[in-house]
């Protein structure tokens, strides 16, 4: 995992909060972390106000992918600490397209916690962000700095307030497990900050009890979560399989499926799986544990007809659960089951998958291609059965990594209007679903969590510490 | 269970196939069918050819309702005998609004099986349509007519040949069990003709052999297929629980759905899935045996709330196990999770169930209301949320039994589009979905097959043997 450098602002510095001055300002990370302090420092008068003495604010920005669970996570044994019922297995997907951005600042200016995600103010009071602050607060380290003088001792985090910014390259609403990718960013940022010395997967264990899916985006590649035995939830976290350069054929299609419905939460959904399926104990206990040894083999060894298996057969059971739950759960509509049915058709006439499927607790399909031929030969049949509306400029209609489209020679609409039907489906050419699908991000397997060091990515004002 | 008289048209006879002429015809048969003569029986002369010696035609004309499982049958245990994984339950639908009326005719001039459905000629050479016709040829009995001296013995009827003329009063490929209907008659119309000596229970076991779900139309009101122990499959049949008149409060609307998709043959989806779902065998031996036992004392005690939720999560599962399949089949739609919605959220709000849902290898929805009253705010809602396109006529929106829409205080369209938002929406009123439902049927448990007296109801010529 690349860890670039992280610009930290430090503008000034007060006792109040029984924060030492030091001459020298050691900032020490466990990973190679390198701090630049703002030009803006101000040095302070002596006749200058105590508030004006507190205004220095200490930040750091990271960014964290988000990730798509191809054996699924699917009910809890333990609803507080978030423990599941089974094992789960994720693909990071590239933070290039998808991704959450955090700012954390700590000043003793700071009045209280705050967070804003997208620019808009949220409480912080909800018990998942409370017990991941507390979390990584009691982990918190000294932070020293040797140029300045300035340390911060282990036991001052208790009373030092954070302000945190938190951003999605990706709409919140469209079901693509934000949550994950935002807790995780939370905490991986916030242990920089703090100088926790905890390793990523000790680290997930934190960010496990802000969103359960977000322990897996700690890390790139293919991610396992161990759900473990521990009754306090320590050995509940992930472990990085492979790494996002194993497996670098692969190339990720989401379809983003507009929808009439109002989904359920998956924090209740599962609740309700778990209290009133009774197939759900089958799928955890005899189904899923096989299922991630096979998985884990076919990730290690590239087999994609095995991956490709298994991916499909899990999410097709996930959503079996969540129907066989009273009252039963519906995520996935007919634009969902179109999809599918278009994948399934193509897979069956090459006679071995050309490309995987999964949706999470949405409408949403993610598809996984073997290659980027079959990604290309896959878009071209999901832009032949799921045209944009005539009014749909194609650069918003196909976003992320759209350099596919040129391989599939579709420069614009009239391209995606000429394309012929696919050969499965010639003599049965079924009706186009205009609108169906309100766009698709082209991705890959990606990369875990980075610090960024570009301070103009950053979230917070680095003077008062607000939202910019 | 009453028996009707019927009319059989013996016009002219021959022995040519070893059947003899007496003067005294008795034509006994298990229950107390009564035989009435066509007028028009021409005497023959000496000088008339064979072929018009051959002319005489027997008949008999039966009806048989559908069914609907509430516990449901999905999985086989032996392909070509039709014997299932588990225990099913259905209730019998009226078949004053759904039923199969079949005429069966024999003829010595008749060359060869011929049957006709919905008008259409059909092969009889499909292996379930000949283990039928095998199974009931060899439990023919003699028929004797004391007065005319006709008497066709026991092994005449393996030489001559039959036409079968079977009709649906109902769409065929509406998803309305028409195959259950379909071989429950022919059965049991060829039992009479033939003056088979076996009960229904014991025709409930060659209909099986038509189609597995056939079975359970031999009986009327509430009936439970027994899956057996015998390979041979002699155990596994119908058997009734309870009649039609039983629990006579109940009231039964069906929303036949508007679908785009071609659906899995229920044939080739059961297969699938016991060859594919990890769910099913945990379904059929852990999860319906105790729901068999629970739902037959919810029959026996008229316990609606047991009764609609064991219904509601049967049919789920067996949603939940075909979706659990590879590849996945989806018989419910959005329109189909629309009504569930719809249902769940007022039974919800009544804090006790007042309607129970289930849905067949289909995106119809079949929904059985407690009593007539809240069959009325069942429709009610149901036309609120799913009203006819403006130029749909009411009296072919709602049909069957279609005095409820009085209790509802509606006579026109207007009146729908005057049905206030339910009380349990009104803060979150839906979009409504004119044209995603058919029509709807209103209808109630019923009786079980009945031979028909009315010879203008036969579907066969009783001279020529031909369809009319």
């Amino acid at each position: 995992m690349s860890t670039p450098y992280s610009r930290i602002y430090i503008h000034t510095h007060t006792s109040r909060c029984k924060i030492q001055h030091r001459k020298s300002f050691l900032f020490s990370l466990s990973l190679s972390l390198f701090l630049a302090f703002s030009a803006c420092i101000h040095p302070l008068r002596k006749s200058e106000s105590m508030a004006e003495e507190k205004k220095w604010v200490l930040m750091v920005t990271a960014q964290t992918p988000t990730n798509i669970a191809v054996i699924k996570y699917w009910g809890k044994r333990d609803e507080t600490l978030i423990l599941p019922i089974n094992d789960s297995i994720s693909v990071t997907l590239d933070p290039a397209h998808l991704c959450t951005t955090t700012t954390v600042a700590v000043s003793p200016a700071f009045q209280q916690d705050r967070m804003w995600l997208n620019g808009k103010e949220i409480p912080l009071s909800g018990g998942r962000y409370q017990n991941c602050l507390r979390e990584i607060r009691s982990r918190a380290c000294d932070v020293e700095d040797e140029k300045k003088g300035i340390k911060i001792s282990k036991k001052d985090w208790e009373n030092l307030h954070l302000h945190i910014a938190s951003y999605n390259n990706f709409p919140t609403a469209a079901g693509l497990a934000s949550s994950a990718a935002g807790f995780a960013c939370l905490v991986f940022a916030l242990g920089k900050l703090m100088n926790v010395k905890e390793d990523n997967s000790q680290l997930s264990a934190i960010a496990r009890q802000g969103s359960g899916s977000a322990c897996r985006s700690l890390f790139g590649g293919f991610v396992k979560w161990n759900m473990g035995k521990d009754e306090n939830g320590s050995d509940s976290l992930a472990v990085q399989l492979v790494d996002e350069k194993h497996w670098d054929e692969l190339v990720i299609i989401i379809a983003v499926v507009s929808s009439r419905q109002k989904e359920t939460s998956s924090t209740s959904g599962m609740r309700e799986t778990v209290e009133t399926s009774p197939l759900i104990q089958h799928r955890a206990k005899e189904v899923v544990p096989k299922r991630v040894i096979q998985m884990e083999e076919a990730i290690k060894n590239r087999d994609f007809p095995t991956f490709a298996h298994l991916s499909c057969a899990d999410s097709n059971q996930f959503h079996a659960v969540c129907l066989d739950t009273s009252p039963p759960i519906f995520y996935m509509n007919d634009t969902s089951h179109r999809i599918i049915s278009c994948v399934e058709k193509w897979n069956r006439s090459e006679g071995t998958p050309q490309v995987a499927y999964t949706f999470d607790a949405g409408p949403n399909a993610v598809m996984i291609a073997r290659n980027r031929k079959a990604a290309t030969l896959l878009l071209q049949r999901l832009l032949f059965h799921f045209p944009p509306n005539s009014d749909t400029d194609l650069s918003s209609y196909v976003i992320g990594d759209n350099s596919i489209l040129d391989d599939a020679g579709i420069k614009d609409l009239k391209d995606i209007e000429a394309l012929p039907p696919p050969p499965e489906v010639k003599d049965n050419v079924p009706a186009k679903n205009k609108g169906d699908v309100s766009y698709f991000i082209c991705t890959r397997p990606g990369r875990g969590p980075v610090l960024i060091t570009d301070e103009n990515q950053a979230l917070l004002n680095p003077e008062t510490g607000l939202p910019k």
